[in-house]
């Protein structure tokens, strides 16, 4: 194998399949970054067994020539040295041979590197997928969706498929959901028209996978191709491929959990509520429970406190824009509150609470694609 | 005690303070920040017994009316707790209120914390310094010679005295030294001519006090007063003092370490020195010696290579603007170079070579403020 690439090119590449690669693997092959340079261009590939992701560089695009190959081959080189080294090479460009034994040059100006290459049969071969179970959504919005709901999956695996997220589609709508069962968060958004609508039922995919897959997106409307099978899903973008297992089981039906009726409804302000909570919780989470209590005062307001018996107590009133039915005295883990407030973009919220010992449910007042769902903290 | 105080600069002067303070200290007073209000303003003190920082909040300035206080007194107050709630009070003033048995009540906006405090009167009395040892330096100066020294001291506590930065006086210099027995690093500055020229000698300042020090000194020509008597140094800033104790102990004489004769003579540009051994140690600090050989070429170039069997080598040639000298070949810990090459902030070095097996010399071309002494390595 020999090739010649454009530096800035190469170390963008190989940062994004690096992504997926990991030093805690089990499987020595994995700690490294596969290289193929064919006549067209160069894959990169990176994987730790659950995500794996494959980029293409072609030799040349919009009058750009990014790769010259000189002989077609292979290699794979340890992912920790050789995402370090392209990245401080000085040269504009980067040349990269392999000799006998996978042992492998890489020049860029008057820097020589001669690095132990590994066998690149050794790789595993990533799956093809079958494009039948395909749609797209944008890029933005799917980072969205990942933002306001992977917060809340389980970090515990006594459950493993409550550390995924959910995805279901329901009346051209896909919806998103994630819950550790002490909390909910609940995402849907409109399938385009043009999309083939998918059928997608109990596809839950690892928090893990979701949060690297974040980094990908862009914040603009380009649009993500998304693929599904019985075991993998795989988002598809202009050259590079995201591949992730799903997890097996079941995953619970969320849906009668949402209680309809409202016992107490409160209306207020997004920002100072999390603010409330935050200072609350400067004594709360030292007794690790993070236990805060509300109470719903005569006059518009709302008091809420929290005690350590060790550090003291704090206490404070907010002014709510609405306060309706019956009067409340709840106590919650504050943190899952502001863990779903800070994904709360809307200036207002409502809350819906069914009686003290009662879920309770947060939404956007602008908005009904959204909601979060809490279990109440028993204090007594 | 009650008073009332500009909730921004509360803010300001608790966080200088609690630089000071450490949770793992033995002297449970000491997690504490101590408040004394009296007719004139706000004390605040914090300490680790080695550091202690005292700030004083008047009750006006420049027309500005910082603190009102309504009844003389003083409390300690859980650093930790005490200076994330201040931050995150929405109000713009804050109320400090200590009743009975030291509870204390911290009143802005809506919020009320109740916290317990401490018995002011266990915490320890700062000692009062005698001015005559005192001298000034810009504080931008000061800032400059810690950072260019106080890398090199000894992280091992088997010589106490090596863990701090030594300062000497001669012929109205300061002198700041630091080493850790294989690499040294000496900075000099003239003393301002009005200054009244101090006499310091074995003045050893710990490193981490002169970390913590350094993060109050501004960037500007104002400047600090120093204070030296036996066992501790003041710098005295308007509104804070900032206190360490000294390490006990004979600093060595470094002065004759310093080799006069010169082998080989290199002068590069520190930048492309810098980036060169930063590629190097890629491979060998994975070996945990950080060992890169340097090598004399004939064409007015040195090589620069380092190697590990596990996963290959590097080699990359320099040009230097200058060598002089006989041939040479040398290896030495380039974690050590790369440490001091990031504090020279001169564009070319001069490095003074006594053979391969004797130390050598880094210096700055375009002003002789400054030195670094590094022993080499032996690779067989």
């Amino acid at each position: 194998m020999h090739f010649t690439v454009d530096r800035d090119q190469f170390v963008q590449h190989v940062q994004n399949v690096n992504k997926a690669v990991s030093s805690r693997t089990t499987i020595p092959i994995l700690t490294g970054i596969k290289i193929v340079a064919a006549a067209d261009g160069v894959t990169l590939t990176g994987s730790d067994s659950d995500i794996s992701i494959e980029t293409f560089i072609p030799t040349e695009e919009n009058d750009n020539q990014y790769v010259q190959v000189q002989e077609q081959g292979s290699i794979v080189l340890q992912a920790r040295f050789f995402a370090e080294i392209v990245k401080k090479l000085p040269g504009e460009e980067i040349e990269v041979v392999v000799q006998d034994q996978f042992a492998t040059t890489i020049r860029s100006g008057s820097v020589v590197f001669n690095l132990n290459g590994l066998d690149p049969e050794e790789y595993p071969r990533l799956p093809k997928l079958d494009d039948t179970n395909m749609f797209h959504l944008p890029q933005s919005l799917l980072k969205d969706m990942i933002r306001q709901t992977v917060f809340a999956v389980s970090a515990q695996e006594t459950r493993p498929v409550l550390t995924g997220v959910n995805l279901e589609s329901e009346n051209g709508e896909l919806i998103c959901t994630a819950t550790d069962s002490h909390r909910l968060a609940l995402r849907k958004a409109n399938l385009e028209a043009g999309s083939d609508a998918p059928d997608l039922s109990n596809i839950v995919i690892p928090g893990k996978s979701l949060n690297e897959l974040s980094r990908l997106l862009s914040d603009d409307d380009a649009t993500v191709e998304i693929i599904i099978t019985e075991t993998q899903v795989m988002f598809r973008f202009p050259h590079l491929l995201f591949y992730s297992r799903l997890l097996d089981g079941k995953y619970p039906v969320t849906k009668n959990m949402i209680p309809s009726e409202t016992k107490t409804g409160v209306e207020l302000s997004t920002k100072e509520l999390l603010q409330s909570l935050d200072r609350a919780l400067l004594l709360s989470r030292e007794t690790k429970n993070n236990v805060i209590n509300l109470k719903t005062l005569g006059d518009g307001r709302v008091e809420i406190n929290s005690v350590s018996s060790e550090i003291g107590k704090v206490t404070e009133n907010i002014d709510c824009d609405k306060i309706d039915g019956e009067e409340l005295r709840i106590s919650f883990n504050g943190k899952n509150i502001t863990d779903a407030l800070k994904v709360i973009d809307s200036e207002k919220i409502h809350i819906q609470f069914t009686g003290a010992m009662s879920p309770f449910v947060v939404r956007p007042t602008d908005h009904d694609q959204m909601l979060h769902l809490f279990s109440p903290v028993r204090t007594y």
